[in-house]
């Protein structure tokens, strides 16, 4: 069945028979606006991301159900990296008119299995018809005491850098299915990352983050986003960063390279006062990830790079820019 | 200059620059979701609309300020439809590698003083490169006591239908435009339409409205979406339908096959108990809009339309639908 068949309104109801109803939600998908109920004492985290085909995706690449879930990741990724607790997200999804049914219903289940593993309600969005590729826009609302929100712009010098899971990932996934592989880990690392939720709430409940992001434009990029909005610098211990098997034996040659400007792993870089790594490393192993301490904040500007062998590395990409 | 120039983050920042702070965003622009501080008593009203190049809308029929203004009116005009007042808005633009900054800038110009005007701030997004055609995705929040947010769903038999404004200027300006025309009074009822914030907030509060909507797919499949949600059918009588002079000498051959179908007014179309007209129409008369009564609600459903004469008038189309 194609979706001209079905029609647009048509699609709306096929996709709102399956979401549930929320407590929260006064009023979910066919109106004018969707209608939120605020948590009292919580402040509203939100965060809207578009994925093009061409640009972010390349449906040879992937199933439409794990397309489904990533498009919802990436955005929750970014509620996590506030420390706030997924509600609620809205779809948008412009669609070429050849794009049989089949392909909605699997990238909405997959959507939908994502948000209810963590706990985001579907209650609006927009489709419409692209004369170009697929596009889609996830807009994610998340929950979160004022006082516990996780900036990026509180690191001080002295802080301990940490980041959880492993790096580089993602990008070497990318490099795999661009020369034709379409599984393994590193490839499900692309294709299908986990946005540390748990992690990221336990570790604003904890007390001990001083700035937080999410590592989408890769280590040394984001890294730099925190320097930037805290006025401050940073010193990594290369010998630190964590980097899996997969990729250690796919990017023998030189591992930090694309380990320091790799993106898409999705993984949490935060900050903590020196001494409180032992907590942060219980609070993260009890959300079922681990942490690793990469390096140091610094007074002053700029990122240093120390080679294991103590020698200072220059890294030869920084990390992604859309119109560089 | 360049988008590559300045980079994805110096266009962030440029963007940033233009926006003024508000005591309900806690953090705005620059990290990875803004936090906003709800209105105690109050829910969120939230809804998102993608517009996309050669879909939504043609860059040789308008300039960058203009579009600008558009892109967020759209959205608005569904905040207006709920009773709701703006308050915040996120903008995701992917944008092809060659567009001048010059471009970014005056649709920035165009947005910002349309929010300005309504009272939304800018609160984040998403900037990315377009290997397609430009593409924009806007979501919008607003705030309204629960019981007060108008919905679809709530017209009972015997109810008024009303319309703000006059309809099918917006249709007829595109037909305008596609022949080659640049300005006039339809060219600009499709190119900058004015959300009707200010009434919707008015009829909200008047507590006088069973239900309402915007008009944005046509006055019939707009009106069938409210028969739909409440369970109704509806009568309109076509010499009520309030159309201006330039649409009756541009459409002087069949008046209502364009104004009960044309889409993208952006009036609002809603229901009120019998007897409650002269309340309404004066409710929006102080909000600065006409309104016409233009039919009742009935039992049953489908709309029924009479021509002036009386005799039953049958619709050529019924509206716009993206997949059809």
């Amino acid at each position: 069945m194609k979706l001209a068949e079905l029609g647009e309104f048509g699609l709306i109801d096929r996709i709102k028979a399956h979401v549930a109803a929320s407590p929260s939600v006064l009023l979910g998908i066919g109106d004018d606006a969707a209608a939120l109920v605020p948590t009292e004492g919580f402040v509203t985290l939100i965060t809207s991301d578009m994925l093009l085909e061409g640009v972010h995706f390349d449906l040879s690449f992937c199933d439409p159900r794990t397309l489904g879930r990533k498009s919802l990741s990436v955005n929750l990724s970014d509620v996590a990296a506030m420390g706030a607790r997924p509600r609620h997200f809205l779809l948008g999804v412009a669609l070429p008119k050849d794009v049989p049914l089949k392909f909605m219903d699997g990238f909405m289940a997959g959507m939908l299995e994502q948000a209810e593993r963590f706990g985001a309600t579907l209650v609006g969005g927009d489709t419409c018809a692209s004369k170009g590729g697929l596009a889609i826009s996830v807009t994610a609302l998340g929950e979160q005491h004022p006082e516990l929100v996780l900036k990026r712009s509180g690191a001080r010098p002295g802080d301990l850098v940490c980041v959880t899971g492993t790096v580089g990932d993602a990008a070497a996934g990318l490099n795999l299915l661009m020369r034709g592989e379409r599984e393994g880990f590193l490839v499900s690392r692309q294709l299908d990352p986990t946005p540390r939720v748990e992690a990221g709430i336990a570790l604003a409940a904890a007390g001990c983050v001083t700035a937080m992001i999410d590592v989408s434009d890769g280590v040394l990029q984001d890294l730099g986003h925190i320097c930037e909005m805290s006025g401050v610098g940073a010193r990594l211990e290369l010998a630190k960063l964590p980097l899996s098997d997969e990729y250690l034996s796919e990017c023998a040659e030189d591992p930090f390279a694309l380990a320091l400007s790799g993106g898409e792993d999705y993984e949490l870089l935060f900050c903590i006062p020196e001494g409180r790594d032992a907590e942060a490393l219980e609070v993260c192993a009890r959300a079922g990830v681990p942490v690793s301490v990469i390096g140091t904040v610094t007074a002053g500007s700029g990122i240093e790079l120390a080679a294991p062998d103590g020698t200072p590395y220059r890294a030869p990409r920084r990390g992604f820019d859309h119109f560089a």
